[in-house]
């Protein structure tokens, strides 16, 4: 019979076990994490109609949407987990109780071109908290202490949470009289970090063809000092613009709360750059880097919208939310060394059995222990010691329990502990404890 | 501006808060029990190459394949987990460590007619044992081990694993000469719990057009008594065929190792009527019914098969594997009223702070909680106490933190048994005792 060769599309990711194991780790940090803030789990369908899906897309979104006909209806792959949220929370507002936190950690699809480190499916890790006509500004102060808790405990090396507000760039642009400019410069300004000072003061000299404009913008964006002192000089500046001033209220009582929910100050700074793309976000944007890896970009970014969904409903639904883009982070983070699967083990402890017939011992051994919370197999292989010590070393397991004839005769089993290639003897009734013992 | 109604597409599971954290409990559930018998976990992509996907199939599973072009690739939506299993052991063999146990939990995708209780988007949570060239019986005996110790920890009811072994069939009919009838006579009696014994007969007669040929098969499916005794009927028959009776002494095998390995003979039975699908399965088959419930069908099947991947690799990968369909069995019992989603909670604890401007206590006794493993949510709105009671109320939370003038001044906090509706005193450094001693 002539063979299909066995083939995984470019742009999925697709992980060897230890791997897969490391990966689902990092899932799960970051899920109890969500949880422990009280947000309600969502699982959307992956399919939506396409006009729901795309209400509000348009341009490059709408080019990588994976869209098709089923039947009579025109479909597509969700693209992120913002959407579904909207079409949820609008459909279902009269069961939702307000504000609404909830988590969703699902796959979304992008049919971007394929490159190293870009996935056409990948995994997304949001959270979003949706009020029913105003939602308080302390819930932006919770999303950055959530942020840090997370990578706190993804521990992945130190990490830098930048804060913003759309107001304070908004105003600021109004208040020079540039409002017009606004998207073009909030488009050069976000680039800074990847193109640097004087490569924007060239583009927004291309723009404004005003030196006095461009260095005030410069002036403004690169203000120095910790948070606090940022948000001093702000006020300094004395703008007589009601939305900037609006801003750096809000700024300095997110910035006040975050730190005394305990965010250490090293762990976050008010970055001016920041806008987070260009017609959602309307007030607090966040974005989060590695500081010893700022090349990764940001590994968790968003912000505080007005409106989630407009497209559906009448109702206002302010909100605020975060997402960690999983698989390019987890894909990242290999390749930068910064985690390593091995030793990663796919359970606790194996039970090897040697030349024996009768298996009830094994059973009654790996029922005791699975009662005891380890995760334990039992390898019913004929294959010879040296293979079942292999196959135990590939499964990077912390303990193996021999058992052959002298075990049975004798009453005990042979545990040996797979890193230090020690063993002892051990009685049935005493293997529990000693297993703790050693841990 | 014009509205999209906000629609999800029929056969495509969207739940509300409470139901979505009832379906993930019995998710973490399955995958948990897994995960102890030291699976490794497994996600691929939803979608692939539809030449590797459909290799296999044809008729009326490719009818129902989500199918689409994409740039120049023709894709297809996964229908089940299995052959993205196959594809991925012929793919990555070489780096696999045989016996290879997996695990996956994931979404595929059929385009059925929508009806009730039937998806288009679904769960499958499926475990597979993979051998390299061969694999002994004695992984035929740990799955309905597995599946014991599943619906054990879902508790949801009594159930019943029947097992069957394809070789006890295919012998029977070829010692009576009507294998070339094979299978359209598995069709039939596959169905007789459907179909009930008469109109079983009847279709039986249609086919053979033989009584004595009948009444044999009749009384053969027939064979009552317990697992052990019907074994020893079967040898009775004294039926000279080596399929029949390696098959046989297969099942007892098995059933001897499931007896061993704990399983209450009330919990399993062999059932001869058992075939699952026609040309998949090779040896051992399983179902698994709520006994309470037999109209659900069943709700775990599976069985052992020859060959993983022929499609892909000569490499000969025996197998056997079990998959339990969890959106219709979730569907299912919450239709039944064996589940219900009542007092599922969003949050263990919510804090409500009424009057006061500084949020720092309520950010200490919101820390605190979660180093001690509590989800915690603060509320942070500026409703009225009877709104704050009643969004408490709805997230299900078991405590609710009460924080006001009189708890600043007084240097204690109000600690409110939701369920009871008493509540108490309590000084901040006694609030994790306290909640420790009343769980």
């Amino acid at each position: 019979m002539e063979k299909i060769e066995p083939r995984t599309l470019p742009g999925f990711m697709e992980l060897l076990p230890d791997d897969q194991i490391l990966f689902n780790k990092m899932k799960k940090t970051i899920e109890d994490t969500y949880k422990s803030y009280g947000f309600w789990p969502l699982d959307t369908p992956i399919i939506e109609y396409s006009d729901v899906l795309l209400a509000k897309a348009g341009g490059e979104t709408e080019k990588q949407i994976y869209r098709f006909n089923k039947g009579d209806n025109d479909l597509s792959l969700r693209f992120d987990l913002t959407v579904p949220l909207a079409k949820y929370v609008a459909k279902n507002c009269n069961e939702l109780s307000f504000p609404f936190k909830r988590y969703q950690i699902g796959k979304v699809y992008r049919g971007e071109r394929p490159q190293k480190g870009r996935f056409r499916e990948f995994y997304q890790c949001d959270i979003d908290v949706i009020g029913d006509g105003e939602l308080p500004l302390l819930y932006d102060a919770e999303m950055p202490s959530i942020i840090y808790d997370v990578f706190n405990k993804l521990d992945i090396g130190k990490f830098k949470i930048r804060i913003n507000n759309r107001k304070i760039l908004n105003g600021f642009f109004d208040y020079l009289n540039i409002g017009e400019y606004y998207t073009e410069i909030l488009r050069i300004i976000d680039k800074i970090d990847k193109i640097g000072f004087e490569l924007t003061k060239k583009y927004l000299m291309e723009i404004l063809n005003d030196n006095n404009l461009v260095n005030n913008i410069m002036i403004f964006i690169c203000i120095k000092g910790t948070s606090i002192e940022k948000i001093k000089k702000l006020r300094d500046l004395n703008i007589n613009n009601e939305t900037f001033n609006l801003g750096v209220d809000e700024i300095e009582i997110v910035i006040n709360n975050m730190l005394q929910m305990g965010i250490p100050q090293e762990y976050f700074e008010i970055d001016l750059t920041i806008a987070r793309g260009l017609d959602y976000y309307t007030g607090t944007v966040y974005e989060t880097i590695l500081t010893d890896y700022p090349q990764i970009g940001s590994v968790c970014s968003g912000g505080r919208f007005d409106n989630l969904a407009s497209f559906y409903t009448d109702k206002k639904l302010p909100g605020v939310g975060i997402s960690i883009g999983l698989t390019r982070l987890f894909y990242q983070l290999k390749e930068a060394g910064i985690i390593s699967s091995n030793n990663n083990s796919g359970a606790d402890i194996m039970i090897l059995p040697f030349g024996i017939d009768n298996y009830n011992l094994l059973y009654k051994i790996s029922n005791e222990l699975r009662k005891n919370n380890y995760s334990v197999l039992i390898n019913y292989t004929d294959s010879k010691f040296k293979s079942k010590m292999k196959y135990a070393d590939h499964y990077h397991v912390k303990y193996a329990i021999l058992v052959g004839e002298d075990e049975i005769k004798g009453n005990y089993l042979t545990l040996k502990n797979m890193e230090e290639r020690v063993q002892v003897k051990v009685k049935f009734d005493d293997l529990i404890n000693e297993l703790k013992k050693s841990c």
